[in-house]
This record gives C-alpha cells, sequence and structure tokens, in this order.
C-alpha cells in the first residue's frame, strides 16, 4: 500500500466520509485475493513491475490454472514456469487462451505482444544449458523485451564468443548461463561495460555438485558488473534483465 | 581490442602503409603495461566502463601504490578496496593526491566529483554490515552515482524499512546490505520494481558459516528482480549498480 | 520411572511385602513392550506429554498398523506421520477407528475431539509449503490446542502478513513454516513477543540445498524468540508448540 | 506500529486535531531514534517483550556505551551480550549504572531484579559450556525468571543427569546445552513433558567442525518437545525461555 | 605373502630346488585368481581373518555368483552383502548351497556353523536401523561369534537401554547402531567398559543429510571407546567386532 | 585462430587480394557451424589434438547423432561419450558407421584404428570402477595410444598391485582409477616416477559423498606426480593421457 | 550404578537398616563430585576402565590441576590431554607428582608404571602426524599397555611400511595415523588380521579441509577391521586400543 | 625395491653368498635411514624422478634442516618448500650451501644447475597468484627443466592470454594457476593441445571458500586434456609438469 492511497483514505477520513473503523477495515483490505491454498497477488503488476508468475513443481495442474485464470482476469501475459505438457493440456482443458513455450518450459496466459524495447543478450555456454537459457528468454520476450540468443559459447571455444562481440557491446543487460565451471560470465564481463546476470545451471556431474561449483565460480567472478542468481534460475535473470532494460527503455 | 580498432589497423596494412610483420606485433601490443608483477590494464575503462580497481589483500601496500600510481596517470578516480591506513600512508607518502574513506576501507586516488547523475539506494540491514554498505556506497558515488544511504533496516524492524518505501521506490536500482539470515533482499523485492543486487555479509556467527547463510538466503529469494554478488562485496555491488544507474541517466 | 514409582516401590521392599529380587525385577518391567521388532512404549504421555507418534517412512504399513493397534489399545489419538494412503487403507482393513487427514499426511487413530485449548497460530510462506504447515497444525490440534491457519505470507508481499498481525499478536505461540530464503520467522518475530517455533521446508531448488538454506537463515534469525526444528518436520513443531500452549492453557 | 496507536492516530484525524499532513508525518516517526551509525529501536519491549540486546562483536565499545546510554534513557535492564572487560570499563567510564557478569560476558544496564517468576532450568553437558549456558542464564534472570543450573551433566555419565530429574520436571521450560556430539538434548527430551530449547556449543574439534555437529545432532533430535537455536546462542535461548516461562508466570 | 612363505622360498632357491627365475615368478604368483572382471583374493582369510565378502551393488547377480562360486571353492561361509532378493534366486539357480537372510540382506554360501565363541552385543536405536543392525549381527554370527540382540533403545526413552545394562557389561565388544541425532553410542560408551563400535544409519530427513548428522556426533561423542565406521556399513561393524572378540576367544 | 591463419590474411589483404571488409568477415568466419541447438567445432582437432567429443547426458539420442554426423563428415574416430544403448541404436539407424563399446559407453563413428603408440597404464581398484576404467581406456585407444589394463588392483590387497610394478615403470603415463578412499594413486604415484592421472569414482556409499571422499584423498596425494580429474571422468583422464603419452610418441 | 549397588541397597532397606527417604537419597549420591564448574567423575574407573581424562582447552590451567588434584586423590594416572607447558608448570606449582609428555602434549599425574601388558601397534604416516600419534601412545601406555612405534610409513613409500610386517601382525590392535589423504589405514587394514583404529590428522593444506579428507578416506576404507576416531583425537584411539588389548591381556 | 635388486638378491642366495636369514634381513634393510622423527626416503630420486622434497609448515627449522642435510649427504638440488626466512637462516646457520628462492618459498640445497630441458610454461591469472606460481616455477627450474612465466593473465583481460598464445602452443606442458573463480585453465584448454596442470589458489574471500570454488571450477573445466593438483599446490604442478617434460626431454 502506497503513499497515495493512504494519503487519499485519510482524507476520506477527514472529511468524515469515512468512519474510523470502516478506514481500519480498509486498510486490512490489501489487493491480493484468497483463494483457499494459496493468495493472489493481484497488485504484483503495480509493485513489481510484472504479475506474479506461478512456480508449477509441487502443484497440481489443477492448482496451477486455478491461480492462473484468477490472474488472467485482470493481466495479460501471465506466465507459469518449469511448467510440463501436463500444465499446458490443463490449460487448454480449461479454456485459457496461451501459448507454451516447451524448449522453455513456460506457459504464457493471454499472450500480448507489443513492440519490443531495447536489447537484452542472453549468453549460453553449452548445448545443455539451453532449457535455462530459453527459460530467461521467452520470460524477457514476455516482458516486451528484445531479446537475441548467443548459444554454444563455452570459454573452451573462446573464439565463438568473440564472434558475438559487437552483438554483447549494444546490449543493455546481458544475461549468461553456463554450468559446469562457471567462466562464461567472467569473461563477458571482462569484454563489455554492460551489466551481466549470470546464472549457474545444473548441468555437469560430480564435483559440479548439482550446480554448486558453477555458481561459486560465478560468485567469485574477477570482472566487475556481474551479479549472479540461483542455480536454473532463468525466470529470476530473465526478470532482473527486464527491469534493467525497461530503466533504460522508459526513457528513450 | 574492439572492432574499429582492428579494421583501421587492417585499412593500414592495406594501404602498404603497415607490413603484415608490423601489423602483428601491433595487433600483440595490447593496451597494458607490464610492471613485472603485475599487468596494469589501462583500457579497462573503455572496456568496462571504469578504471580498474586495485583489491588491496596479498598485496604490500608498496605495491597497490606502485598500481595506483601507474593508473592515476591515465585516469582520475583510481580506487583501491579493503585498503587500511597502511595503504593510505603509503600514499601519503608517495604523494599521491588522494582521499581515504576509512568507513569504506576505500582509497581514491586523483579525486573528481562532478554532479553524480540518476539514484542508487543502499540499504543495510544492521550496524555490523556498515563496512560493507559503506563500500558499495562510496563506490557508486566515486563512479558519479548520486547514493542514498538507509542504516539499520534489518527485517526483525520491518517498520524501520517501510518507512524509507518512499525512497526505495524512486532509485533505479537498490544494493542490500545484509548478514546473519540475509533477508533484507527479499523483503525489498517484494516492495518495489526496481533491479536489487544483494550484498550478503559475513557477520554473524556459528551457523551464519562466515556469510554462507545469508549468501544462500539472498540466492533463495522469493521476490523477483534480485541478484546476489560475493560475501562482503561491496565493490561488486556499487560497481554493478553504477552501470545500471548510468544506463538511465546516460539518456536523460 | 518417576519419583513416585521408586519411592512405592522401596516402600513395598520396606514393608517386607516385595523381596529384593522381586523388586529388581519390577525395577526392570519397565513401561514398554516389545513387538519384536519395536518397543512400544507405553508411558510416553507420562513422560512427554502426548503418546508415542510413529513415524512412517521406512516402515511397511503393516507394522505400522501393528504399532498403532498397540498403542490404541492405551491411548486416544494416537498419530502416524508422514503416513500415505497405503498406511490409511492398511488401518482402514484392520478395523482401526481413524481419520486420514491426507493434506497433512497424518493418520489419528481412536480421534477424540475435547475443547481446543489456548490459541497456536501457524503461518506459511506458500503454497508450496502447506504439506508441511498442515502436518503441524493437524498434530497441534490432534493434542487438543485451538490452531488458526495463517497461509501464502512470504516476506515478499509483506502487507498480507502484516494484515493477520491481530491474530499472531493473541496467540500463545506461532509456528512459521516457510522454505527457499526462510526468511518468515524473522519478520514474525520482530512483529510479536510470543515464541516463534520455526520450520524450513525444503521447498526450492538449486541454492536451496534441499531446505539448507532456509534451515541457516532461520537460525541465523536477527528478530529474537524464535528456535528451530528440523527441515519439514511438521509433527515436532506442531508438538512443541503444543506442549508450550498447554503450559498457558492448563493455569487458566 | 499496533492496531490502538492506528486507531488513536484516525480518531484524531476524524476529530480534526490532526491534519493528514501531520498524521502521514507521525505514521514516520515510527518509535526509533537514529544514532546515525544505528537505531535504536525504543519501542522494541512493547512489541518483543524486552527492550533490544546489544550485540557487541564488530562494534566498538564506544558504540556499544553509545547504544546502551540511549536504551538506557527508557529502560532499566538493558543487555549487551558478548561483552568483554572493555566494554565494562567503557560502561563505568561512562558512569552507567551496571553489573558485568563476566562468566557469561553480559552486561546489564540499569539493572533491576524483581521477584522472579515461575522455573526455567538450564543444563549443560560440560566445563567447556559453561559460558554459553551462563549467557543463557543470566539473560533469563535478568529478563525476570527464576533459574535452575544443572551443569556438567553430559550423556557420557547418564547417572548425572538421571540425578536432576525432579527438577527438570518441574521446569516450565528446559534449555540443554551441549557441545561436541549434542546428545544432550534428545536425553532430557525423553525424560520430561516440557518444551526443551536446545543450544549447540562450538565446544570440540576435527569433525565438530566448530559446532556444526552438535547443531545437526540436535535438529535430528528423535524425543519430541525440542527446537533449536544458533551455535552458542545463550542469549536467544534465554529469551525465549523467558517468553515461555512468561507465558505461564503472567496467568499465575 | 607373509615372512614364513618369503623364508621357505628363499630356502628352496638356496637349496637348488627353485631357480631364480622359478622364485620371481613364483614371488608375482600372488594368491589370487583372475576372473577377468575381478581379482578373486583367495588368501584373505589367512591375511584378514576372514575370506573376502562380496559387496553387491554395482554389481549384476551374475557377477555376484561367479564371484563366489569361485570363492566358495576354497572357503565356508563366504558372504555376499547388500543382496536383493535377485541375488539370492541367482545363488538358487547357480545350485550353490546357502542361506539368504532377507532382514540383514546378506547371502551366506557353504553355510557352516560352529560353536559361536565370546559374546557380541548389537544395540539399535529405532525400528528403521534394523537393517544395518542386522547386517552387523548376521555378519558377526557367520563368522562364529556368539551376538546378542537388543533392538529399538534409542535415547529418547532411556530407561530401555537401561534395561539391558547387564548384558551390555558382560559383552566383549559392542556395536552401537543409531540414525537421526546418532546419540546412542556415547550413553552406551558411558556405562561400560568394553570398546563400542559406531555405526550410524542414513535413517533421518532433513537435516540428517543421509546419515552424516549422526556419523558427525558419533566421531564427537564425549565417551571414551568409541570408533565409528562408515554410514550404514553394518558389514565393517561386525567384522571388526568378530576380530576383537575373536581376540579373547581364541585365548579361552 | 593461429598465428599461421593470421599472417596469411594480412597477407592477402597487404596483397590487396582482399578488402578489408572481406578481411574482418573472414575473421569472424571462424572454425565452427551452427546446428541452431549446437555449435559444432570442426577445428577442435587441429586446436585441441582430437576432434570434439560429444557428452550424451542430456542430449536426445537424435540431438547426438545429428552433432556426430556433422562432425564425422570431416573426422574418423568421432566419440560419443556415456552413451547407452539408444545413442548407439540411433547411431544405427542412421547409417553411421561405427562401433559401440558398452563396458565403456563410448560410441565411436568412422573408427580408423592406426598403430599405437607409447604406453599408458589403466589401473582399476576395484570392479565397480570398471566403466569408468574402460571410458579412460576406450579415449586413449581410440587416440591411438597403446592401452595395457590392470583391474582390481585396490590397496586393501596391495600385492596384487606389487604385481604390475614392472609394467608400471614401463607405461609413459598412469591413469589410477579408484572409488571408495581413493588410495591407488598415492600407493602407484610412491611406486614410479611417471606422471599418474588419478580419476575418482562415485562407488561407496554414505561417507564417499558420491565421490568427494575419493576425490579429496587424490587431491591431498602424499606421492609427488599426481594430479586429478572429476568424479567418474574417464574420459578427462584418457585424453590428457593421450596427450603426454603423444608428446612422447610423436618423436620417437 | 550397577546391578550390585543396587541389590546392596535394596537389602539394606528390606532389612531395616535404611529408611525409604535415605535409601533414595543415597539413590542420588551418586560417585560424582561437584567443584562447581565440573562434577567430577569419580567412578568412571569402574565403569568405563580408566579414571575421567582431563580434556584442556578452553579450561584454565588452574581449573584444570584443581579438577586433576581431586582425581589424584582417588586414582594413580589421571591424564590431561592437549596439555601445554602452563598446564605442566600450574602441576608442578601445586604440587602434583606428575610427567609432562611434551611430544604427546599429555600430563600424567601421580604415574604409576607396572608391567605393561600385550601390545598395541602404532604407526604413523608422516613426521607432521607424530603429536597425534605420540598422544595415542603415550595414554596406552599409560592405562598399561605395552606400545611399539612404527613411524614415517606413509603410503607414498609403501616399502617402509612392509618393512614393519611382522611387528604389526603380533599386534592385538593396530592404531593407524594419517593425514593428508588418510590411506595409511586401508593398506594396514589388507595386511593383517587384526582391528585397526584408524586416526585422520588435521596435517594438509587445501582440499584437506582441516583433516576431513583422511577422515572420509578412513570411513571410506576398502579394507575390513578398520573404524576411526575424531580427527587428531589420538587420546581416544589410545584409549579403545588398551580396551581392546586388555580384553586379550587380562585372560592370558 | 624394483625387480632387477630382488633377482640380485635371489642370486646371492642361490650362489650361497647369502644366508636365508641375511637375504630376510637385507629385504628389510630397505633404501630409507631412521632420523628417529622421520625415515629419510634416500631413493626416493630413483624410483620417483627427484629426491624427496621437504614440505616445511609443522616442522621446526631445526627438524627442516636436519632433514635436509642427511638428502643432501646423497643428492644435489634438494627442496624445502614453503619454507619462510627462519628456515633459510637455520640452513645457513647449519653452513648448507643453498638458495632460498623467497617470492616462492622455496629453498635448494646443494643447488646444481645443467642445461635445462624442454618447456613448461607457468601462467597465472592475477598478482596475489603469483607466490604459488612461483613455486611451480622454482620446482620445475630445479628439477632441470627450461621455464616460461605468463604472468597476471587472468580471462576477464582475455585479451592478455591471448598474446602469449604462441608460447603456450610452444610449450610441452602448462601449469595453468588461478584463484578466485579459477577459469584460466578451462581458456587456455581450449587455445592449446597440450596437457594442462591446474592450480588453484586460495586467493579470494567468501564464497572462494578458501580456494574451493576455484578448485571445484578446474574439476569442471569444458575443456579436455586438464588435470588438477591440491589448492596452492604449486610443488605438485611442477613436479608432474617436470615429469611431463622430461619424458619428452630425455628422448631427444
Amino acid at each position: 500500500m502506497n503513499r497515495q492511497a493512504l494519503q487519499a483514505l485519510l482524507e476520506e477520513v477527514q472529511a468524515g466520509r469515512l468512519t474510523v473503523e470502516e478506514a481500519l477495515g480498509r486498510l486490512k483490505r490489501l489487493p491480493f485475493e484468497d483463494l483457499g491454498f494459496a493468495k493472489v497477488d493481484l497488485h504484483r503488476e503495480l509493485r513489481g513491475g510484472a504479475p506474479e508468475a506461478v512456480f508449477c513443481p509441487g502443484k497440481t495442474p489443477g492448482q496451477v490454472v486455478a491461480i492462473l485464470s484468477r490472474l488472467a482476469e485482470h493481466h495479460a501475459n501471465v506466465m507459469a514456469t518449469r511448467a510440463d505438457e501436463a500444465v499446458a493440456r490443463a490449460a487448454a482443458e480449461a479454456g485459457l487462451p496461451h501459448v507454451y513455450r516447451s524448449e522453455a518450459r513456460v506457459l504464457v496466459v493471454r499472450p500480448e505482444t507489443g513492440e519490443p524495447v531495447g536489447l537484452i543478450a542472453v549468453v549460453a555456454a553449452g548445448t545443455a544449458d539451453l532449457p535455462v537459457a530459453e527459460e530467461a528468454s521467452v520470460v524477457a520476450e514476455t516482458l516486451g523485451n528484445r531479446v537475441e540468443r548467443v548459444w554454444d559459447c563455452g570459454v573452451a571455444g573462446i573464439h565463438r564468443l568473440l564472434d558475438s562481440w559487437d552483438l554483447l557491446a549494444e546490449a543493455n543487460v546481458i544475461v549468461a548461463v553456463a554450468g559446469m565451471e562457471g567462466a562464461l560470465p567472467s569473461v563477458v564481463g571482462g569484454l563489455v561495460d554492460r551489466p551481466v546476470i549470470a546464472v549457474p545451471t545444473s548441468v555437469g556431474y560430480g564435483a559440479s555438485l548439482g550446480g554448486l561449483a558453477a555458481l561459486l565460480a560465478m560468485l567469485n567472478a574477477c570482472a566487475p558488473g556481474i551479479s549472479v542468481v540461483n542455480i536454473d534460475n532463468g525466470y529470476g535473470a530473465g526478470h532482473q534483465a527486464s527491469l534493467i532494460n525497461h530503466l533504460v527503455a522508459k526513457i528513450r
């Protein structure tokens, strides 16, 4: 609840149009709706720049669709992440208008596309990192950003990355996705003067420790301008990249 | 070495003003200078938006000052981080123009201040987190940003944070610094639609594991728009916040 | 074996009604019964405030029912936790009077409900935390406590939690359940002067490390009045909350 | 800020005794005071049952005394924990009325003792655990509780613990402090039907991992009714025990 | 190859009954037999007190039976551990004389029982620890030891353990098996002056970390006389207990 | 892109046979080919001594075969590692000439065998380590090396290893493969003056932590001349052994 | 309290020589003495085969001497472990008869030497492991065992260990001490049919993780007959070895 | 003891020049010498390509010099690693001919320099990595190799590394030293077809975990041809690089 709303409410009390009891009640009728198993946050878009996204694991397809349906009454481009085919089928059966981006495991309800703004470059080290990199890309696209993908640019073949130097330098923000030793963000961060959001993936085996090795490497990146999200968190990277890119784009 | 330089060099070869051997040699004369124990990277500013900063631990005051001196021939606002008093004294003895920000442990050589641009909010959870929060703030200020500090706003007294809601909403980017359970960025990220750079600190004991508990908490933040830097890495947060804030500010 | 029983036994020896050998034998005939694969502890209720609960994983439905049957000869409201449908079916086939609370994965044998006493508030951060939060709630209800549930109040939408401030302040003890960054107990502990039992859940992925991130965060909570149980241990939280709530309630 | 205060404020607006602007300002003048390096939380006692305690490590004696002085203007029995002799000297030099409990490393400013209520038993496994156990005891005593100490009762000599069975059964809540294998709370929790707050200590070497072994053991305690605080966190245990004991005591 | 064999060989060389080349060859024809995928160690019984046991996981039933068959040509009481029903069936189909102890997951080929010697007590904390405790027991029995089982004696009901005090004091060596907090060996070690071999099990969840919590607790046991084997390693405990018990028994 | 290629290109520019624009373009037309989901690195053989190998997990059989097909247009002896039967079938269906080494889980496309050079000894501790040891062996053989296998030589039967001393001393490089306590490389490294590449395997249970115990042991090997690859990374060991062995062999 | 004492007490009650109250009192007057900061366990020798040893770290020299003095009133050969020179001086100043074994950091009060029994072999891998190995040796000697030391026998020079094969085979029990990769117990355990107590040491750096690498290796030892004590726990190994050796020796 | 020595010994027995007892004795008089606290391994050079090096930490300067003196009677170029100034002074006082390389913390006794062979490139990422990189370099030089140093080539300034491409391609083996994110070996391994020995350093803070982050990254390197030694283990890398380089060089 922001300052303006609070001021308005106080003014209504002052003006006698609202009793103290009513004001107290209204202060509590905060902008969410209770589904019993979940409080749908309808005003997240106002507060956080985008409607709430639904993280599917641990929820039944039915629960996911119920939340999506409610959110879609108020918003376009509502996303469900880590959505498998069962979620997509449940959305179809419920008659929700949607697109399902299987490579990114993202379901978008009431998809609406406008003119994408700015530029986000999403760079991925290996083929196995693509599901996470696609999640970041699709999320950013859904949030209205222009996205360029640069795939399979691991540091063991540094020339493949250098080939995309111009593109990287043009982007407002770069998402760098890598598993195993997670060295890609360090190299990217050394090449350009743009904020880099590093996404470690769980790609690897043995001493990769489910992505912890890549995560630690990225946190220790010797190049400046890099920050890191959770392992496999393509959604978080795409969302933050969108926030940054929109800062620039809004102004233009 | 960027595209323009390469094109220029090739044109000189084409024009016969440069032999193949000369071109090869020049391609290797890359923009750094070798001090024996360190290669000073003089063009980092061009590539990465800021001159190289010197991380002091593990270097003697003499080594630090030698590197700073060389960098200061080319740049203003050269920074040394985690600098103790001995480094400041060595800089003074060497006659380097500088300011020493002891609370932030940052030494700035050839300090030059222009009109700060944009707005970065730096929020810190507890008193013990201030050295890291000050490092982020001083770095951002030195890089030309307007910075607002919001100190001692841990989540155990949530009202102290809500008091600064307006300021947070006004910033282009927020740096959130916390040790112990590291919950501050989650709460901040839920309040505003701005990118949040989370900085875990090593403040705590026992199960804080030297800051790992806060680091893990921040990586698992349930609010979107958050990314994380290394434990106690105020410099990295300040630098990335500056990159983002300048994206906005350049345009204005 | 408590002091009173020991005194009585010694008095019988003194009075000559019991030989030394008989006394020794009786001292060893401790209040448990041996089923071969398990010693059923019939006096746990006297010692620990509640009959023994059966933790189902690693036991066959048949073993669970055998233990439950024996306990139910002596006690009402015997609980099996982490009980799946197969356990419920086995209980039904064995003719045990019971209710099965599937959302909490708790089976209660010989359910008896009296007037619940006091007030325990169970707060959960997200929808995925509900199985654990329900386990805590059902256990506390079965042990005779009044329980209020506050679901989906993660710190990323702090207003949802503030909405329940009055309820929290009214409770004798609060159980706070959260996965991911586990920040909920810190915020709750800062709002009220009641003991908070924090329950980390394994909800999350990557750097959540199966709930370790939430566990560490809760152990480092900067608010006072908080203690922590094992990951996903709704039973333990419900049980301890009941012990605390009954301290108050007994007196009234 | 609680409901009553909000209601009062709204009523003043309604009555015209307060303009909207004044009300907004007052809503922000939250009950803390800014010392520059710390926001002193003056109303913590109202919200959390006790005035804020000052954790000394990482603060200078001067900073500690400054915060204590300010808190002591409003409260008696203000505590500084992990306070070394230097803090005690600084308090003396500043003329603060205080007692310093060196064995517990706790400094109490404006000490006032009333009639202690209820009963908290603090049990410690070994001699080396005493500083932590004393911290819990002194904190609980300062908060107005009757405390009984049971020292050196490690599980390797189980008869020493059984000797205090009656005392344990009489307490409203038990604090169990142990390092090394951390088995004490499990045994205590099996003996009595009282809530047990387990405090792992960093006592040990090698595979004790600075107290992590004891912490993990306590989190896995097979007896019900146990919850755990951070390693060496005597303050937290004493504080929570006080909250529980006062629930009982207030009523009597 | 021991001293006696070496001396005999040298004497044969000295006596001219063996050429140098033959001696070299014989020195290399060490007492194992090569099956291609495994070198069967036929003399382990001489060197290590028992024929080689076969650890089944990661081997096909066919491979297990092939190794067992070869060992059984030379030895009785050859054991396969962690053997599932498929291994037992394969042994039956191959016509190997055997018994399968399903509760212990141990298959014994060419079982021969003599008069068991000495006394080993195997103590287990909970019902879920029985597979490991049975493995230790069956291995020790197969190696010719008298074994007494004491099941379901976790420290949360310390009276159940005290009930078996006499038996523990009579044993030459005690195997103590526990999961979760792993406190049993500490308590046992405090009761008797016998070597205790502690076996942590993977029983537990969350912060039990697959048995690591119990393992660490046991390594930190405050009672003397305790040493520890790998998580779930009933075989190792049974084997070492047999070595110790036979030291005593041989002499009698 | 190596020096020779760069020199040639510059000479073409100098000679006027190539415009600056063409040269720039060619500098970017780096030696890989884009399949959409992967950039096939055709020149890895020139840079790294062998064509790129395909790591199968996380790729569909179809994707694997597509990459293999493309690589096989340019190279013989293209390898897919961790290849299961489904990959082998897909290769067969696609008509790729290949051999599938199931014990090593390696598929070799366009197999060509020349005269193997030098000598690599691959030593394995236990039967369960064979899949990894075979991977190392088959990779080294495919890369043109003579390989000798020494299986089932764990340090618990040190005589089995000593039996192969001569062979080890003859090899140019030794690959030592072991799980559990991972002691084999230390013993091997103490016996011979040859570089030893240590491969920890995930063989073990409990405190083996999925191979971490063996990995740590090998990194701490007290014998000199040892370096370590990732857990189960037979491919990496075989590849590096080949690089070393070819250094010797090329010269002969 | 053992069965005999209990029987005697009950008989006194039966005979009327003891009132019930007196019996209850005596049941509680358990065999320890309270020094305020420690309960000295005077009967540990009866229960555990040796008087209590005092672990010095975390205790002042004065506290150590106070406990030792009290124990020495009842026992000879009272030990203080990890005792530095300050403890030895305090013992001398207090007039305690003692020997100080500086290499083992063990102080023995009221030293009495009888005829040592049996044979314990203590094997150490490297020079840096000697303090721990000496602690084990001196403890075992003080407890009345014959001890043979075999120093500097790391597995990187396996011939040094083989040289002592006869001695190892003669011992009743072997203590094997090693840091770094901790492979020594595996090799020793493969050579002889005697129980091996493995002691990991904190010798090493980097990935030795303060001895964890050696600890894990020993827990995963592939040879049977091995169990493990805590890192650097020479006392525990010497004590358990003594328990085992005395089993044999008592009988002879 | 190698095959030749064994054959000779057997022939002496056969010839009657040696009795069986003498032969047994000689078999045990293995080539080391016992100093009491250390067995000096005089034949390590024969077996392992270099005389034993002395690792100084945990040894007194006196102990180090005693071992060095004994080794120097038989060998030139005896090394002590991690040697501080005190060791150098002790060597000087003992009159040992030596050089002390302070930057590498290596002391060489009886230094002898011949014509260095082959080429080893040692590449270091940052200035703070130099002590480790120098250790590797000095060790390799002392062992008779030509060494080229390439300092301050971290991946954040990839052009600095590319500048040395020719040198890297010319070397027989490359040692790559890096702390923080440890990405250097991956990039180097992608550039050349030479074996790369990766050395993680403890340079870094926070999530570098004392070098574990770099270690894990290097173990997960996506480029082939890389193996890894312990954190800060410059000696091990220099030694193994020498073994590899000498394989090549011996032949030339």
